[in-house]
């Protein structure tokens, strides 16, 4: 099988860490492994396939990436903004994981499961979307393909680890702190996230939406190619580790019965069906996590809407949410290389 | 002022805790306090107002109530359909915090800064609302007066005191249990609730709604006097405390600006509100926790709806969503008295 040369940026960052580990455990053909992360961590060593490899420091210069097929990018989007450029201009395609090209007309934004095809129009950058939206969009893309989604509404309970490693830190030195006795310290979020719930921390926008809650709007239409559907998101952070659960209400062009929902979801790819209501048993964030499908249930009729459904999704943030998508548009490009 | 007789059922519960602290912190007139509980808790003794009391056990049987004018209750619901009779027959006016009489038709089911009025309509029971009911009219009644709401989609973000006090200790125990490396225990959840999120607790009913769920829809049509309003609702349990948080989506009659809603809510009575988009500081369960008004903001047009608006609310659960509002039944009550 042809060999494939990765960069991966940001390596000791939450989503680097785990696109390394699921390039590994889904067996990608790795030819040469070009690990970038900031001058933090230049230097630092790890290990991949077995073999060691010592972190180097990106400089965002031409020539980085002389040789590399596909880089998996996941730092700040102001460090994308500035390497992308270079790196498409040495031969790789970049799948990248920031915001920072998600909404560029030239830039398919590609989840592999609902849009696939788009990654064949890129120009040298994938888009690997924000990670509610994808989360998200598992759900609603395989019903909205049977019956046309026409409005959504959605209340996220984010995991800390869209935060990256400080939150996760944060979250258990929060912890720690509480049960000890002391008061919490802050440094991540603006706000206590151990035994507390806020609203998302990304800046609140003109449109009174905070940054997050637009992508999530924004992002979602692209990737279904529907700038007509209607969506109000309320993004929320909990005191969850790794996994994003959220609440859906859809409204369909045609009723769409619960049990028809079900059939479709239970068929999708990417999926797990997770919908026991006599044993109360549905989506939560600690099952979801460390697992690469996502979780849905709770399907139900909107009381409240003639062609209405309610359900929940819960996904790991770091897997389907960010690293896995990515891997999955290396995989999704590989087989047609 | 006129001395009032006084018994709680379920004193040494989390809410029958509260109901007392708040008798004493909001100077209520009690004459003789009587204090009911379990056999578990009976003999057990406390202070009030500076007083020893011992605990009795709650019998159900004729003649506990005798020269009781007003019984503060917050057991299971299978106890207070047992002892309400006798108590009525004593002639006491029992303000019941379960579930057990709010959907009769002949039982007042009321929260003071909406509907005191109705208190007056009773037989010798007062029903106090559903916690995240009460919470969500708080913000829902003041802008369905000006401009009626027809359709309210909410999700909750339910703290552990829900549960009463078992499920304080039960967060409490998990927390330290994972701390320290062992399996989190389950005794009052069927789920592990530290750093997760589940669907409420609450057996799913038929129409695919938990109890949890059903309670909100119906009491609050019942409490607005509108069945008219269209409502659905998605009941979640996080890792909090004791303040339950809500986002809303709301459709209303005609069309409601953002300021518009700001303003009613900044006056009506019970409410804070906390809606400051540039520092990014909204209703939380920490800030609403012990506090006795609810928490109100994040009010933002929903860009789904013509005439919808999006926000969120936050309360202490065991205060205006249980305790508190009963002794303001009781207050309301008393000035007719």
């Amino acid at each position: 099988m042809k060999k494939v040369n990765v960069a991966i940026v940001g390596t000791f960052g939450a989503v680097g860490h785990e696109m390394l580990f699921l390039l590994e455990k889904r067996k990608f053909p790795v030819g040469e492994l070009r690990p970038f992360g900031s001058s933090r961590t230049a230097g630092k060593e790890f290990l991949f396939n077995g073999q060691k490899y010592k972190n180097i420091e990106l400089k965002c210069q031409p020539g980085e990436f002389k040789g590399i097929d596909i880089v998996l990018s996941s730092p700040g989007a102001s460090v994308s903004k500035q390497f992308v450029p270079h790196a498409i201009k040495d031969g790789a395609l970049v799948i990248d994981n920031t915001s920072a090209f998600r909404m560029n007309p030239d830039v398919p934004l590609v989840v592999p499961e609902i849009n696939a095809e788009d990654i064949f129009k890129h120009k040298g950058i994938v888009a690997n979307p924000n990670c509610s939206a994808i989360i998200m969009l598992m759900a609603v893309a395989p019903l909205h393909r049977r019956n046309r989604v026409r409005r959504i509404l959605c209340a996220t309970y984010q995991a800390v680890s869209g935060a990256g490693m400080t939150g996760i830190e944060e979250l258990e030195r929060q912890t720690r702190e509480i049960a000890g006795g002391l008061t919490p310290t802050k440094s991540t979020f603006p706000h206590q996230i151990a035994f507390n719930v806020f609203s998302h921390n990304a800046a609140i926008e003109d449109n009174g939406y905070n940054g997050e809650e637009n992508k999530m709007i924004q992002e979602s239409r692209k990737i279904l190619h529907d700038d007509s559907i209607k969506i109000a998101v309320t993004c929320m952070r909990v005191p969850v580790i790794r996994a994003h659960t959220e609440v859906l209400y859809l409204e369909f062009e045609k009723p769409m019965k619960p049990e028809e929902a079900r059939e479709i979801l239970s068929r999708a790819p990417g999926v797990d069906l997770q919908d026991d209501p006599k044993g109360n048993h549905f989506p939560m964030p600690i099952e979801a996590s460390n697992r690469e499908n996502v979780l849905v249930g709770r399907i139900r009729k909107d009381l409240s809407s003639e062609n209405g459904l309610a359900l929940m999704v819960a996904g790991d943030q770091l897997w389907k949410g960010a690293a896995l998508n990515a891997v999955q548009i290396a995989e999704e490009w590989l087989k047609k290389a």
